[in-house]
């Protein structure tokens, strides 16, 4: 925690990705209250998550409990700005993949003493859990069903992250993993990126099948 | 813990959401098994996640395994009694209403010592995310999407509770708190109540809009 | 952890339920990350939450993070085999078994010290989490609700496995619990055995009761 950037990293990918669930809840027309639910799961739930696994209780919002204010005024805001007539689900988007860059590079940061492999993972887990939580919860389809770079990018950002500590200091190699991943889901969503999925036959029901 | 209420409240709680795991799972016509694994999930899964968040570990069940057989004995008898013909979705209903009261102000209680926002955030924590594990897992459409005063009930109880730790005995606001949630929950279903929700536009699909 | 088999058959399990995440990516056609991904959540998922529930953190995979690389290289593997034609779902189905009867009493083992119901308890989680949120991820309906002998072979498992330990040495229990529960867990699928469902009435939508 001696890098400077950190914090205010974390707080940005925080407020990015609880807006992305309050614009879920207005997709969903909720009311005010259901908007800073979701708002503050999705902003805090991958964070979450990471700490319990490695440990690290009480998990941070409840040591600095300025995350869950953060989260709540942004999900206000989105419910009184959200009238003006935009894409919401273009915001949506482009915010939950500047979340999800900040986040693959963050938790890695934070797991950096296990370890390369669990860093890598926990990178990934703190990028993708929070959005994973907001759409089943928001009744969206899960975003690891839709065949896009999503996953990859944040793996790419926690790994080039990795690299980048070997040879330049904690910010330049935080900078380093969030541009790449933000680069690489941005390419992705911009060209319709893919990689090849897995494709012989479709999956079949249980009475079409001899168990 | 000094509080002599806090404990069996906490059972009452724990029993009431069980009860209800058990009644989705008569709802989705499932075995023995399948209510005692859905009334389990239901009756300790909120105060388990607020644990594991706390660091409260181990988890109070495991801790005081007389929670397991709680939520046990309630669903064998509801699957036992389920055949009595009355509604049982208005009963789920009415019980959930006590337990995410109940839970409210007890899970405000464990996180006192946390900080009022904190406290607050665990005690919609602990009310709410037992019957969503329950929803998910039962298929049922989770709770926070249809559009009712539902988790702001569970905030005016537990805020209600904060506030009244600072004039009253601790028994006498988790009392307030119980009865200020279960008001305004109750109210909320017998008058159809609901707060304004956001209303623009349904969210639209990705091929809808150009990212 | 003086027993010599616990270990061996961990990393088994792992495996084997890493290969039935693969195999619903493969169901689902996603792409390579997808699989990897998947697979990892469901090799160590019900181990992750019984390990943070129980307060051993960092969690086995922090510690190990041997279990990631078994999870990656089965769900690699599975990529690039399942183009065999084969069934599938059959495969998924049967080593869904054996991974059930593993964790069932891998848990239960694991959970010892805290007494036999909560041991029992952790069994059955340990083996029942990793599957669900691999069908709920997947988009998968949550095997709870297929009325199959799932998590009733589980608890059969780990409470052979726990009186078990009243006589046999560790390493005849465990292997003694695994029996049992991949015996009823395949005889159910054989025979097609259920246990009596609840059966009064399907449940009814909330507009046809009155609240």
């Amino acid at each position: 925690m001696l890098s400077s950037l950190v914090a205010p990293l974390d707080y940005l990918g925080v407020a990015v990705f609880a807006i992305t669930g309050a614009l879920v809840a207005s997709r969903k027309e909720m009311d005010l209250v259901g908007f800073v639910f979701l708002g503050v799961v999705t902003g805090v739930g991958g964070g979450t998550v990471r700490d319990m696994a490695l440990g690290q209780t009480p998990v941070f919002w409840v040591k600095e409990p300025a995350y869950l204010l953060i989260c709540v005024a942004a999900s206000v805001l989105v419910f009184f700005a959200a009238h003006i007539p935009w894409s919401r689900l273009r915001v949506l988007i482009w915010l939950d993949a500047v979340g999800l860059a900040l986040f693959a590079v963050l938790g890695a940061e934070k797991a950096l003493p296990f370890g390369p492999v669990v860093a890598a993972t926990m990178g990934v887990v703190t990028a993708v859990m929070g959005g994973m939580i907001r759409d089943i919860l928001g009744g969206e389809s899960p975003v690891i069903l839709r065949r896009e770079i999503y996953a990859t990018a944040a793996l790419l950002g926690a790994v080039v992250f990795l690299l980048a500590t070997l040879a330049l200091p904690r910010d330049f190699a935080l900078l380093a993993g969030f541009l790449a991943g933000l680069g690489l889901r941005g390419l992705a969503l911009r060209q319709g990126w893919s990689l090849p999925p897995f494709r012989a036959r479709p999956g079949r029901r249980p009475d079409e099948v001899g168990l």
